[in-house]
C-alpha cells in the first residue's frame, strides 16, 4: 500500500493524471457514496468523476467504461464480504451459528452498500454471458460453496435437518435479499419508503427466525 | 364471453381487424408462449404479432404499445393467480396450511408462467411509479393483505409463531421466488441449466419445509 506517497503526489499536481491506486479507489468510492445517497445505480459518469475530483476520462484508462468500473465495485464490496465470511469460517462455533451469522452478514453487506443488490442484478441481467459468469464464480460461487460446507457438517453432526443444501441456501439468499430487491412493493404495498437500522435489525431477526426454525409453533406443549 | 361469434367473425374476416375481445386475448397468449419458449421478455412485437396472426398495428389500438401489452399480461397472469388464492382462502382448512398451500402455490406460478418474475420485476423496475404502484397494488397488495390474515389467525389460534406476519411474507415470498430470479447463477454456480418440474417440486418443498420448520435439526429426541 503506497497511499502515502500517491497522495502527496496528488496534493501536488493537477487532479487530471494522478498516480493510479488512489484515482482507481477514488473512483470506486465516489460511486459508492453517490449510488447510496441517491438510491439508485443510474448515476452519471460525470457525476462519479467530479465526487472523486478526478478526470472523467480516467474511467475509462481505469476500467474501460462504466460497466468496467461498476463490476470493480461489486467486486470490491464481495471481497470485503468474502473476507468475513473467512473469518467467520475459521471461528471456534458450531456449523449451524456459522451458518446462522453468515446469513445475518449477507442481510448487512446489502444494508451497508444499498446498491449492491441492484448492481450485481442489472450487471447479471445485462451483462454478457461472460461477465455473468465473473459474477457467479467470484462471489455467488464461494457463498454457496461455504453454506454446502456448513450445512453438510451440520447434518453430519445431527444439529441441522437433511435439506438439500443448495436448494436451501438459494431459498435462503431469497429471503435475505427480498427486501432489498423491490423498493417498489416495499412503497406501496408495506407503506416503507426508506430500510433504517432498525428495520434493517428487526428483518435480520425475522429471518433468521424463521430460517432456523420455522413459522410453525412447536406441537404440544 | 361472446367467444364463439368472434371467433365465427374472425375465420371469415381478413385477420388485420378481428373483433376485440379475441384479437387481444391472441395477442396476450402469443406474448405468453413466445417468452416462455425462449426464456426471455425481449421479444419483438412483430414476432407476438405473427404468433398470434394478427396485424402488429393491433397492439398499440389494444395496449398502447409494448409496455401495455406486457402489463396486461402480467395482470392477466396475476388474475389466475389471485382466483386460485381466493378458492383457497375458502376452504375449510386450518391457517398455517392455508399458508403453506398459497407459497406452494406462487413457487407453482413462476414455474407455470416463466417469464413472469422478470416481467414483474422489469416493468416494477423501468416503469413510472404509476405503473409500480398500480402492480404492487392489483398483485403484491392482495397477496401480502391474504398472507398477513392467514398469519395473524395462526398466531392467534397458537399454531403459528408470534414473527412479524409483514417480514415473514417478504421474506417468504423471497425464498419462492429466488430459484426463478437469477438463471446466471443458477446455471454458473450450481450447473442447473433448465427448471423443470422435478427441479420445482424438489424445491418448493425444500422452502417449505425451512418455511415451515427451519434447517435447525429439533433439540433432544
Amino acid at each position: 500500500m503506497q497511499g502515502g506517497v500517491v497522495e502527496a503526489q496528488e496534493k501536488g499536481k493537477a487532479r487530471a493524471a494522478p498516480a493510479r491506486p488512489a484515482a482507481r479507489d477514488l473512483l470506486l468510492q465516489a460511486a459508492s457514496e453517490v449510488m447510496s445517497e441517491r438510491q439508485t445505480i443510474d448515476v452519471p459518469l460525470s457525476d462519479i468523476a467530479a465526487r472523486a475530483e478526478v478526470n472523467v476520462a480516467l474511467v475509462s484508462y481505469y476500467f474501460g467504461g462504466k460497466d468496467g468500473l461498476l463490476l470493480a465495485l461489486a467486486k470490491r464490496d464481495a471481497a470485503t464480504a468474502l473476507g468475513e465470511l473467512d473469518r467467520l469460517l475459521s471461528l471456534n462455533i458450531s456449523p449451524e451459528e456459522k451458518l446462522r451469522r453468515h446469513l445475518a452478514g449477507v442481510i448487512k453487506t446489502f444494508f451497508r452498500y444499498p446498491y449492491l443488490y441492484r448492481l450485481l442484478a442489472a450487471l447479471m441481467r445485462d451483462a454478457s454471458d461472460e461477465t455473468a459468469r465473473d459474477i457467479a464464480q467470484f462471489f455467488a460461487q464461494p457463498l454457496a460453496r461455504a453454506a454446502q460446507g456448513l450445512m453438510e457438517a451440520g447434518i453430519a453432526n445431527g444439529s441441522i435437518r437433511p435439506l438439500d443444501p443448495q436448494l436451501f441456501y438459494i431459498a435462503a439468499l431469497g429471503a435475505c435479499e427480498q427486501i432489498f430487491a423491490n423498493r417498489a412493493i416495499l412503497k406501496f404495498v408495506h407503506g416503507i419508503e426508506e430500510i433504517d437500522e432498525t428495520l434493517q435489525r428487526r428483518y435480520a431477526e425475522v429471518v433468521l427466525e424463521t430460517l432456523m426454525r420455522g413459522y410453525l409453533a412447536p406441537q404440544g406443549d
